[in-house]
């Protein structure tokens, strides 16, 4: 698998990606134009970037990591590891840790002091998949609130 | 207490305050030349909030937002919420659930899908003050990686 930053040509076969990620009721439809503004945020921000890994020329694998700058620990800033998602035809083959890593790779590059996560409560292959790359999951309490229009 | 964005020029008033929320060994002391360079992406980024609480003059409590843009529940991105600090003189006086729904209602107003945050397993007040505030701490795990070069 090769894993490269997301390319603007490549937008339309990482939304179909989402579907091996959440469901349905999540996933609406989005217009053209609303998939080019959200676009243009995330390439023209220096603190976020969409990585994905093909193979067999295709996306199978696909996660988003944000860095936020801050005035602790030196000041090279936080990183947030979100949407963390795998084909499921290509599940079990170590292409979740291979893409994870990658970005820990890079985060490491960019000085950045740490990079957290949270994964579903139910989602204990993640869980094993985490720890083995070496998250610590005792440290910190992961919470979540969702914005009351939004379907859970 | 009033809940705004801050300014650069109160940014001299805000490192103190992180003695409040982290230990000195993670709070080494940053150049001018570094503030500002933090301060430059921050101030410049469109998906980064820092928040300050005032009173008497004061910054007495912060947290940072960053809402990175998503595909997934229509688009508008998802919040991860940091270094959420009251300084201990004013604790146990609601300023942290206080900035907290400030942040949230600003989220929201964005349109932001769901805000996330991780939190000190053992800190059983703030968890009590987020599952108060509607925040789920069963949903989702939370997971951390320190770059090899940080204290822990």
């Amino acid at each position: 698998m090769e894993i490269l930053k997301i390319n603007e040509d490549e937008i339309g076969k990482l939304i179909p990606l989402y579907r091996h990620y959440t469901s349905e009721k999540n996933f609406p439809r989005l217009s053209d134009k609303k998939i080019q503004e959200i676009w243009d945020q995330v390439q023209k921000n220096p603190c976020i970037t969409y990585f994905i890994g093909e193979e067999d020329s295709k996306i199978i694998a696909s996660c988003i990591l944000t860095i936020t700058p801050s005035f602790i620990r030196g000041g090279d800033g936080y990183g947030f590891l979100e949407h963390v998602v795998v084909h499921r035809d290509y599940r079990r083959n170590g292409y979740g840790k291979a893409i994870v890593n990658h970005v820990l790779n890079f985060a490491w590059d960019k000085k950045c002091t740490e990079v957290m996560l949270l994964s579903g409560s139910a989602n204990e292959r993640a869980h094993k998949m985490y720890k083995k790359i070496g998250f610590d999951m005792l440290r910190k309490k992961g919470f979540i609130i969702y914005s009351s229009r939004d379907q859970k």
